[in-house]
């Protein structure tokens, strides 16, 4: 087995402050929004395996034991307690939590206490025009108070990320859209709107992301199958190729999140692109046992400086626990094999470990070096 | 190993009546409708190692002996004998056949008494119309005759299975065509149309399907690499997105067949919407050792509940049997190594190798509880 | 462990004839054209590991020492001699050479001569348009030039190469283009070009690929995400699947190129129609410990008379030494584990692999039967 350091979390949301029943709870298990399909649950998926694998002995019950047991002592000790053990278990040091999720969940203070961590903020583009809609009258007044509500985020935020990719495919225009063009879409958009309507017009996207990508600060783009937003059939992250070039050069990293299971092609644009990096995220926290050979598909083209870990943990935190685990021992295992066979040295493998656990997620958000320092943006 | 109940085997056809050559049989060992390269040979397929395998034994032969002994041997004992050893060695209980292929084969009875085993029809949509259009002067009298015949063939199949997106690409439009335009079109079809021509019209394709899906009984789409058919490239069934969305909650259940090799994509579709399931059929019949990974690979995003078992056997047993033996080796074997490695349990890994091995095909197809009773339709 | 024959390498470059510093070897470790993103490097990848675990005992040193220790050994030995003990440690006796890549690398006789085996050429199909491009005054001038050219290079050559995928994605029209609009759009292309300008346009690109197809020799297809080229999101080679179908009949092969991470795909082609044929190079040269799961993918459903090794060698004989060795452990082992479960016989697995190392190769190329003989174009 090969040591890890302290985890940097570069991808995950809060959890729920309220209490969950079996439904809701299994909710979570799953990538659907809607409920498991009569006579099946989705408790029987490897995430739901998964879960009753490690995070009944953290709770003091048996591996494995029914997810009504597990629940219920769950309850008894109360989601506040049962979070703080959950989450002090995952070797997380930092948490880097996108807050752009719907619901009730702790803000990353909240959740950098609870799991005696660090949290940073990276700020979901879409909610954040979305809420300046929400009090703009004008399209001009809507396109002057975004560009400083953007502005503003970059002062607190590592980091800014983007659904556009799932709401209207990859396959983007890659230019940046033309203010005439953007003020036009914005005065139609403003204008049909009501309160809370999500943005997905393909033109004021490709705004946001072009005035994401002027702050200089490392932008996220979702895409693979991780959101099963419109459109889950445009999500292959090669499909953001012109994108990719368009932004070449100009000093914004990209990070490709939730590539499964396009993450080859992800890993591809990692090589190809120096401003490109591919997340491991969800890919190894949804496949359980297979989290190790989904890690080793990622590590074939992929440079080992280009990788980032992350547990796509959102409103439980029995998903933080589960993806740094996976990671822990799917890297650990593999990485411990190759040294085993000497295609590996150890030396090499640990410091490799080292960069896709903690290593390039500092360097590219610009985070202090351990978990015991203070960094811009902590809480 | 993980023990296996009885097989439904969900999607398969029947076999021939007729003695087969050296180059008749090997034509079963490729999803090619070309000979082999000049210099090459089918039998160099993991088809073909498969089948010489496990197939020689249940003849009384040496495992791997040449081709060539072995067709001996078959046509020595005669198809029938044959048939009979090698289709009851597979633990298949219960076929559903998609009688839609073309050719000399046994229909569901003769099948199923053969292998000594129930069988249910799955009707082809493609067929049923094109039966239609052989005895339809004009287009209304299509689309009335086509509509009692889908209601007919619902009354005694356990469902349909359509080859639209084989022949048109699965990016058909998702919402049903109006009856202008589908009269239209079958008028345009007919008009043209000799005996026995296909039906490749993409708004009859539509049409076909919508008709199918007001049945209420389990589509099958076919996907994937498994049918050479004149789309080839649009297989993925990512493309299908639009359709399974626009059928949602419908109260029909859609299998996609065939996902290989975008079964992590159908995995994922039928994670994310409760209508959909996904076939593991000529994934692991066709792949030889890589059957485990292969289904290892489908066992990430689908939920257990949502996996079926499947031959894809057509025209010789032997495919039956390869495919049979595989799946059962595959998940034997990974389930066994998981429950080793105690990441999952054993009475999990017993309880979900019973769901994909029958209990979820039993369940969708609304068949009877074990082979042993009698369901609706038996032959 | 299988035995493998002396190999042919039917994909690779020449070799640099200068010497390299640490960021000029370093750029031949990855597929991008931009130097490595800042705090990271090339080194850190499965390439470069592996050129660390298997090129410094040739030259005297310990496996995975530093870069700098590696090279500076190289210098001291000189390019000339590294080469050579590179070169010849490979097991290859046969290189297929594509010179059409820039840069002062070897020609197919010097590099046979570096490794004491047999070369013949490939003749990249755009550069040579460019090169009588440059020396063609009018369309017409190009268009007989063209034509004398391809059938000019047909008589020393073994085959041809195109990287139209790469520069115009997979999916080109696939029939030929008519003469009146191949002259329009060369006098186009001409008139507006400068010496050296490369030739993108796509109907002069499926010219090219329709003489080549013409001359009746094999006609190697760029894709997969080989080559960082305009089009990476356009490379999946199923989009060939309309001009793989025009061309079938007429008994000129294909083999594609690079299928990575598209070579199940790739494989299913080869599967599908008799004169598509797959190869093996970058997806294995590129992937290190990975490089044995990702020949098992290809292995799924390629006929086995239709894969073909190859390094992909170019620019650093490393790569062919890391191309070669992976090959031969990835196949050793994995033929040697089917053998050892009692998947597959030991005389069937020896003669597969003869066949992808070297038959298959021999037969589509028409080379002679062993290194040791004398072929039309040896060196």
């Amino acid at each position: 087995m090969i040591e890890l350091p302290s985890l940097v979390d570069q991808h995950c949301h809060g959890v729920l402050r309220t209490e969950l029943g079996l439904g809701t709870f299994e909710a979570y298990l799953t990538q659907s929004a809607s409920p498991a399909a009569s006579g099946t649950t989705f408790f029987d998926t490897q995430t739901g395996f998964a879960v009753r694998r490690w995070c009944p002995p953290l709770l003091g019950l048996e591996p494995h034991c029914p997810p009504a047991t597990y629940l219920a002592r769950r309850r008894e000790l109360g989601v506040l307690e049962a979070g703080r053990r959950l989450l002090r278990s995952t070797g997380i040091g930092t948490y880097l939590v996108d807050t752009g999720i719907a619901g009730d969940l702790t803000a990353p203070a909240e959740l950098a206490a609870a799991g005696d961590a660090q949290a940073h903020e990276i700020v979901r583009l879409e909610l954040l025009a979305e809420q300046v809609a929400d009090t703009s009258g004008t399209a001009d007044g809507f396109m002057t108070n975004l560009a400083e509500a953007v502005h503003g985020a970059a002062q607190n935020a590592v980091g800014f990320t983007s659904v556009a990719g799932c709401r209207h495919g990859q396959a983007l225009a890659p230019e940046p859209p033309g203010p005439g063009e953007v003020r036009r879409r914005a005065g139609r958009w403003l204008s049909g709107r009501r309160v809370g309507d999500r943005l997905d017009d393909p033109v004021l996207l490709r705004h946001l992301l072009w005035t994401a990508v002027a702050t200089g600060l490392p932008l996220q783009l979702h895409g693979g199958v991780g959101d099963p937003e419109l459109r889950i059939d445009r999500t292959d992250p090669m499909l953001l190729a012109d994108f990719v070039r368009a932004t070449a050069g100009l000093g914004t990293d990209l990070i490709l999140l939730h590539g499964y299971p396009y993450h080859r092609q992800a890993a591809y644009l990692a090589d190809v692109f120096p401003h490109v990096y591919a997340d491991l995220g969800p890919a190894l926290a949804r496949t359980g046992p297979r989290a190790r050979t989904v890690l080793a598909e990622a590590l074939e083209l992929a440079p080992f400086g280009k990788l980032l870990f992350s547990t796509g943990g959102h409103g439980v935190p029995e998903l933080h626990v589960v993806g740094a685990r996976l990671f822990h021992e799917a890297l650990g295992r593999l990485l411990g094999e190759w040294v085993a066979e000497g295609v590996w040295s150890r030396p090499d493998a640990e410091r490799v470990a080292g960069l896709i656990a903690a290593g390039n997620a500092r360097r590219v958000y610009g985070l202090s070096g351990g978990p015991s320092s203070d960094g811009r943006g902590d809480h």
